[in-house]
């Protein structure tokens, strides 16, 4: 494909060019600058450029809040402190810019955060590759049993495999089409002399949204850390998630400190209701509490339950 | 189409409860609250709610600027002094809510426009109607002949309903794979009970971007204005300008003196560059420019001369 | 005051134009529109335009997660839902205005709060009145000692009235220089024909950070509750505190469902880090945990023990 | 003055930690990287992290635009292009984080500009400097003679003084209440023991809008041109222009290219109306508009004729 060619030239390149600076600088991420990390099929993941570190955060927090002594433990110290309470703008002082090739129906998704800058590879100038996001069997069958539309049963290999092939039937029958109507005179297997040529920014609308698309996207550590908290969760759409893991292995090599404040305060928290915090007062100071005396939703009861196994305490306590 | 028809019941819904409000109304606004004007094959754009007016602006303007007296001769100075000015924050005073159906494609371009918010129908969740975009003829053959890409020869009619056979056989197949792929038992013609469903989120992925969604998008007149120059600029996409050209029209309605100084001070104005400043300044003392003395690129020169026809002048002058 | 007859008119005047409306419209909103409401000494909060109510909020999740039935019922549990996994766009699609007095030093911790519209009078071409903000006796306090941003006691009536005194004092000499300083030849009590006057925009220099302006202020509802969050907190400073109830009870008029989730799901939640969630864990499967034992730091010891009575539990247990 | 002392130990340890990176450098602005420059009497800019250069606006802008060759004059070209045209996006892609240190009231204006991030020193949890900004005797009297209130006369040199006097009386008086008000024990020469400290967040209230106040400040290229071009223009007020003007500076030191194409196509452009647009176009054609033909306002007319000695070219031609 001719961008990936494209790309490696621009990876050697961009690795060749070292120079001597001032600025926060960390050596790990360093180490993996400009090289994609891949994603999906066709897709990648590659930091272009950044500014800052696990220092900036704690510079700028020490300019509101005083200055302090400056030990690395006292660092993660606040840091983590930051983290817990919220105190979000520090985070907003590290910056981070990634080229990221992704199919279309996960820009979408992504395009939706706002709070970031973006250039993205135009169709109404360039031409696009033929390249699309086909899902795996496995992918497939495993997205379907979640599927509160199906019926619970999991896809056989059969029928996973039969949807591979429509969507790759498809997806290249819509890229033909594409390839038809821009009908490029240097292409010369499409080819058609008879025929004008379409404009590039029409005949893109017959692309499926599994084709892949690139753009560059930078955004800083604290929106970054929202993108991810949203994208990295179980509930995203799979093909999301696996863009926020790999930018979250990104995320540990670049502001270590952050990263695990990250999980252990956001990641991995968890928020309880008014009615959730009543209830399990209630537990601890030794009542017996049900689903029907708790005052929760069955669903929010549910949900408590599976946390902290109050049933099985219950019936421990009768 | 069943949206289609959830949206006229809604319409007569929504247009039958009348209220009393202290609020800022424009009766004008009013009358075509809720209705959808029509944009494209099956697209649409209607006003869902607004908040302020042209009077808003001036009241957040006198807040800053001092009060003055009240005439509505008054208001309108006002408000084309800050459109001249570019005093861009009481802009951001009034908000409007409009309910748009557009192509996917549209909305990646429109989604760019990051002051707003959205609310977009999710085919994670929902299935989509089977309604996809075809350009008339004549689109296909305009577009074509501007394409800078294009050889410059106009579409013949006969390809042009060549690419529309194209697209519109494309679009069905890829929706009815879709519908197969969801597979639902409620959908008799469709359903095959010997296969399991796809999950919804990954059925979607085969339709082309061409399908069309519809979202909730909200924002406030500055942006708003910053939408409609771009977007109903002659640079722009025909089918991202017929909305703009479709939301001018409400614009109009809602803030005609914000409009007509919008008209005035931004769509039809020209910005001259340092060097096309000292060019017109040098023909104006009598001087006779050339493209060679002008020191301009011949790109600049051309379109400085498309504006002023100073190769004319200058022929006149000798 | 000038300012407070010009605002007393205005009110009059907002609250006699009644207008006929499809917009969805609250009554109970309505009953105070325009009103201010007083905060502080002589501040105030009043509501000038608002745009959507709960409803807008249910209609625009609708659109993103299919249409379902439209009881009031289901509404009330949409908007919890909502609220409780943080999809915060849909209640992005309501917006209020308020018109807000504030003493300069609340202004500069509100506009901190980005994504929100201002337009604040202007001391560059206005003269501020004399008005700022003396702290009430039983609101003079001490630095806290065990929180660094905080007050701890109060202080005693002879030192609180001390720095009243020191306060007022100041004010006033700082505000008689500013008017010293414009030198109005149109104020006869102040003008001196022998000085020349000095730019507003360089005499408001002189003024203290107690000095009252005042701004129309625009936000989504989403925002709004961001804003709530932080300042209705017990952490923040009492003077911007009392703003953020004031609005808080406006919240309860507009939009009371939302009110109702905001205040179960947000304001008095609880988020457990995953080492707490691990502690609770273990007390619940009725193992003793210490502080020591806990792998807690002192601090979230202490204030997981002060939610939970672990101590007490523990005790108990022994 | 203590800050400063911390600031100048900052500079060095920050001056001397060199790094290697293959991340875009600026030689250049590595040379004036972390020294602050002087602004106003006791403020200052430092650059303390800058993300990319000019090539990293065209690398943004070449993913949107296809590819093309590499040469630095069209580097030049492109980058030219895009200001003209308003592509701002590509200029997202650079970003640069500043320490200011700048009085009360400039902060004041620059916060509004909301597209940025920033972290300011905190009178909550610290105490402030005994610093503020007193303009000189030159600035009092130019300010005041553009002032539109002001009566045209510029102030005498005793007028200045005593203006001086009077706002150096204030602040001090203010500060040492401020001072009296902390009653900090470990201060020596202020602390009173039979009288209570009062919590900062209070005694800072009662300082005056010119104290000085600092703050990291980071923003993206693209915004940091709207921030100069409002902030560097003639009608800013000349205490916040001179932080613009030093900025300019920094921006030709880092992006020599765009800085060239902001000074010729924003800068220094002028944009005509659409009134304005079609009087040129007939004054170019030869035919004698008078300010009473022209259809402008008084003041657009007079505007234009400042800009191109409109009744000039007419005495001539008659």
């Amino acid at each position: 494909m001719a961008l990936s060619k494209i790309h490696s030239e621009d990876v050697s390149n961009a690795r060749a060019e070292c120079s001597t600076t001032l600025r926060p600088t960390v050596p790990e991420l360093e180490a993996l600058l400009h090289t994609p990390l891949p994603v999906l099929d066709h897709g990648f993941v590659r930091v272009v450029d950044y500014m800052g570190d696990d220092n900036s955060v704690v510079q700028a927090a020490r300019v509101s809040y005083g200055k302090g002594t400056k030990k690395v433990s006292e660092d993660r110290s606040l840091i983590r402190y930051l983290m817990r309470h919220r105190h979000t703008t520090p985070f907003e002082m590290a910056e981070i810019k990634l080229h990221v090739k992704l199919p279309i129906f996960v820009a979408r998704q992504w395009v939706r955060h706002r709070t970031a800058s973006i250039n993205e590879y135009s169709a109404r100038y360039s031409v696009l590759d033929k390249e699309f996001y086909i899902p795996s069997e496995e992918q497939i069958a495993a997205q379907s049993s979640n599927n509160k539309q199906g019926r619970g049963e999991i896809l056989s290999i059969e029928d996973a495999r039969f949807v591979m092939h429509l969507l790759k039937d498809d997806a290249e029958r819509n890229y033909s089409t594409y390839k038809k109507l821009i009908n490029d005179p240097n292409d010369n297997d499409e080819y058609d002399s008879t025929r004008q040529s379409v404009a590039r920014e029409l005949a893109r609308i017959n692309l499926s949204l599994n084709t892949y698309t690139q753009w560059y996207w930078k955004t800083d550590l604290h929106n970054l850390l929202n993108f991810l908290q949203l994208r990295a969760d179980g509930h995203a759409q799979y093909e999301i998630r696996v863009y926020a893991e790999a930018i979250l292995e990104i995320l540990k090599v670049w502001t270590p400190i952050t990263y695990e404040a990250f999980c252990d305060y956001r990641m991995h928290s968890l928020t309880l209701s008014r009615m959730a915090l009543e209830v399990l007062k209630r537990v601890l100071a030794g009542e017996t509490v049900t689903e029907d005396s708790s005052g929760l939703t069955p669903r929010e009861w549910a949900e408590l339950d599976t946390s902290f196994a109050l049933s099985r305490k219950n019936s421990n306590a009768s």
